[in-house]
């Protein structure tokens, strides 16, 4: 019997790598009167994720560090040329990504009402602190969840404590999430279940080579509509 | 009897404040040649601190947001003139801020290890998630602290959600912190104690006027060594 459900935030219950994706796309319209015709977008992109992957370790996932990045990649490519409008434009698609409203994926409220009723349902999601707080509120599927965990990384000893917080053993909690690094691998490591649905797009920090869900033990879903039957065939499992 | 005593984190434990204050200097002086000399600091201080107050509903507390409203004042004071070397400057600055060691102040070991053997401690601080976890594990101190609680804003809801996952009654919680309006304020309301410690620099956003303690029903101390005792009374007050 599966007594506690945890779902990921970003690209599990609402829509996010997109609106990074729209947000990097302004932001090539933006710089591209400073460039030659030579620097393909696609090596800006190169750029930004190794200045991004660079600067991780000072500042986390997250919004606020995703455009502090495209700040520093724009001064490089530009030759620190960028003028302040420019900048401030930056700045400004940071804000919006902010404020953006929250588009819950197709199917989300209905599993989640379908799967409150029998257990406790949490969320785990990692980044922005404020920014994922301000997501779970514009949702309107805060009351749902039993706890909102807001984690800095999510691995074994995150997954450990939330475990442990909860009283619950690993093989009865269910993660269920779009990245395999991150909500299928580390609860697989700890005896737990995971559920991995992914996304139509993964940031490339995510990305796990040749994961194979039989050989690590994980369920592939389609979409979020197919979970209520997983949990049932976890529950009658021996 | 006090069961639960919750230490702020910045400028309570360990030194920010000053930190900010001397990263403030080195953007006054990175600025100054764009300047023509009509421009005091103290007026681009009030322009950082209009900025920083506007964009606290979209980018929460800590250094990430402060550097991103350093870059936007640097624009604004300098008309857009302001360059790609010295906007990477500025992120550098921030980077330094949130890489920063982390100091402890005077007394804080003694004290963290005269309480934690009777009582749950735990640390109660607001700002950047990865930043302020990153502040405890180099603070030496987290296996001395139950729980660390790293939260969006500190208000009466806040508390209250802390003191419940405690299950500790109002009544023998203590909080100790620098912030009237964060530390005190919302605790006093609940029916809890507090003991304020100012520090030598207060941010204008945390300022409160006239705080009274006698008739707000805190402590003041000038010092956190000063702690143990009123504990001591604490626990002897009927």
């Amino acid at each position: 019997m599966i007594e506690l459900i945890a779902f990921d935030g970003d690209d599990t219950l609402w829509h996010s790598e997109q609106l990074f994706a729209d947000t990097q796309a302004s932001y090539h319209e933006l710089i591209a009167p400073y460039l030659d015709g030579d620097l393909q977008p696609a090596a800006i992109d190169d750029l930004l994720l190794t200045i991004e992957h660079r600067n991780l370790p000072i500042f986390g996932y997250g919004a606020k560090g995703f455009t502090l990045s495209l700040i520093e990649t724009a001064i490089e490519v530009t030759g620190g040329r960028i003028a302040g409008v420019e900048v401030q434009a930056i700045i400004d698609l940071g804000k919006a990504l902010l404020d953006h409203p929250v588009d819950l994926l197709d199917g989300v409220v209905d599993v989640i009402d379908a799967l409150a009723g029998d257990r406790r349902l949490i969320i785990v999601t990692k980044g922005d602190l404020f920014h994922q707080e301000t997501k779970v509120a514009r949702s309107g599927l805060a009351e749902r969840f039993w706890r909102v965990e807001i984690v800095s990384e999510k691995d074994e000893g995150t997954f450990r404590r939330i475990l442990a917080d909860a009283s619950v053993p690993a093989d009865r909690f269910l993660m269920v999430g779009n990245s395999v690094r991150s909500d299928v691998l580390p609860v697989i490591a700890l005896g737990g279940h995971a559920a991995h649905i992914p996304y139509h797009l993964t940031w490339a920090l995510e990305h796990v080579e040749d994961a194979d869900p039989e050989r690590l033990g994980y369920t592939q879903l389609r979409s979020i509509s197919e979970l209520p039957d997983l949990v049932t065939d976890l529950d009658r499992a021996p």
